[in-house]
């Protein structure tokens, strides 16, 4: 079995297809699904124990694009799954989906920190991480605020869901060079969003998951992928790591 | 225990307040978990074959409102979980997300019927019913087309799941007088989005769901409602039909 996946300009021309006029999808369904996706991936590695109050805390970094949003679509899931989400977004995006979606945030009370010293702070009691800094379209280097933020989440050595593609790895490349923050982030768990990336050659973790159910057999044909084996009413499906990458 | 129940103005008043300024949600998002829960429910009450090539096939009488477009969600979604979805849309609305959705399901070639004959041929075949005609806001009595699809789908006998209220039931009346179309409607399945409606003293079909998992406490509170008791990553809960009901 060979994993097939897709470079960023063809991640790119799928969303757009998805997003045309013909296609008919918006981005707000879009990513509620792909937020979904994350934290049902949350939930599978990490269940909130049964018949207890204590609700698990995960701290969701959230980058500047879409990878942030859906990182804040996750946290809004995450809470109403019994679990504790704390929110760092430190860039906050003047959208409105971005700003519905953390006024959806603050509506549950869900914590914003507001300084790179209360994130840092917050990583040491996290139970998980939530990578959701940068996806497909990232370009190097990771710029400030995201550097430190970055190397904090590697340095705190708490389990890490990376969204799409771990933080400062380029699409295709992989991790940046030595002496680069990001040069040794292995996050434990990954989930693609509609295909694997071919950075994933590189992931080294321990589970990997695609995440978003809306990809069809024509489109997935289209661009020479396989639709994931999803189950019953999963939005997630798991893929073993170590397999055979091949790029679209 | 008693099951709290939510007024028509009072079900808008709230739909109103998630979709304010202040609250945040789009139409986009909360429909796009709305026809997720009723595409869940129809799995929990008719889960497709494991390991068979068989689709079970669901037809969704989609209405002109919000209820129509909960069912066009349902039916992509239908799609991806393995069954044929089939729809009947005979008063397509013309407003982006009607279109959009309509769109995602031409591209899935999920067929559309366009005639009252082939849906009445297409019920005698389908396996189950989704009744996403008209939610909470209907007012009395059901209009051409609807009348005919309503008194079709009650005539073929076949299991249905309806969608937020039985289609022709008042939101706090229930079903109409005798002699009207729907005086003689009882779904086996019910699914309420947010909360349940008044309406559904009268219900006495076999399960009954609530779907939709995105009401906070605070709201749930605001409106005396309470919130469901959702398990794991499930958008329904299930509730105990014939249960005493008390209107908010």
């Amino acid at each position: 079995m060979t994993l097939k996946t897709l470079g960023a300009k063809k991640a790119a021309e799928l969303d757009q297809e998805l997003m045309s006029e013909d296609g008919g999808f918006s981005i707000d369904q879009l990513m509620e699904l792909a937020g979904l996706s994350v934290a049902q991936a949350v939930y599978k590695v990490h269940p909130p124990p049964t018949n207890s109050q204590s609700k698990p805390k995960i701290l969701i970094a959230a980058g500047p694009g879409n990878n942030g949003g859906d990182g804040l679509v996750a946290a809004r899931h995450l809470h109403h799954f019994g679990y504790t989400p704390v929110v760092y977004y430190p860039k906050p995006t003047n959208q409105p989906i971005f700003t519905g979606l953390q006024k959806q945030l603050h509506k549950l009370s869900i914590p914003f920190l507001t300084t790179p010293e209360s994130f840092t702070s917050e990583l040491q009691s996290a139970d998980l991480v939530v990578d959701a800094l940068f996806g497909f379209s990232f370009k190097p280097p990771v710029r400030a605020p995201f550097d430190s933020v970055l190397a904090d989440i590697i340095q705190a050595k708490k389990p890490v869901l990376a969204v799409d593609i771990p933080s400062s790895w380029d699409v295709e490349g992989g991790p940046p060079g030595e002496g680069l923050v990001g040069h040794e982030f292995m996050p434990e768990f990954l989930i693609s969003l509609t295909a694997a990336k071919p950075s994933v050659r590189w992931f080294k973790g321990e589970r990997h998951f695609i995440g978003g159910r809306f990809l069809s057999k024509a489109i997935a044909d289209k661009y020479g992928l396989d639709v994931p084996d999803y189950r019953g009413v999963d939005q997630i499906a798991e893929v073993e790591v170590g397999v055979k990458v091949e790029k679209l």
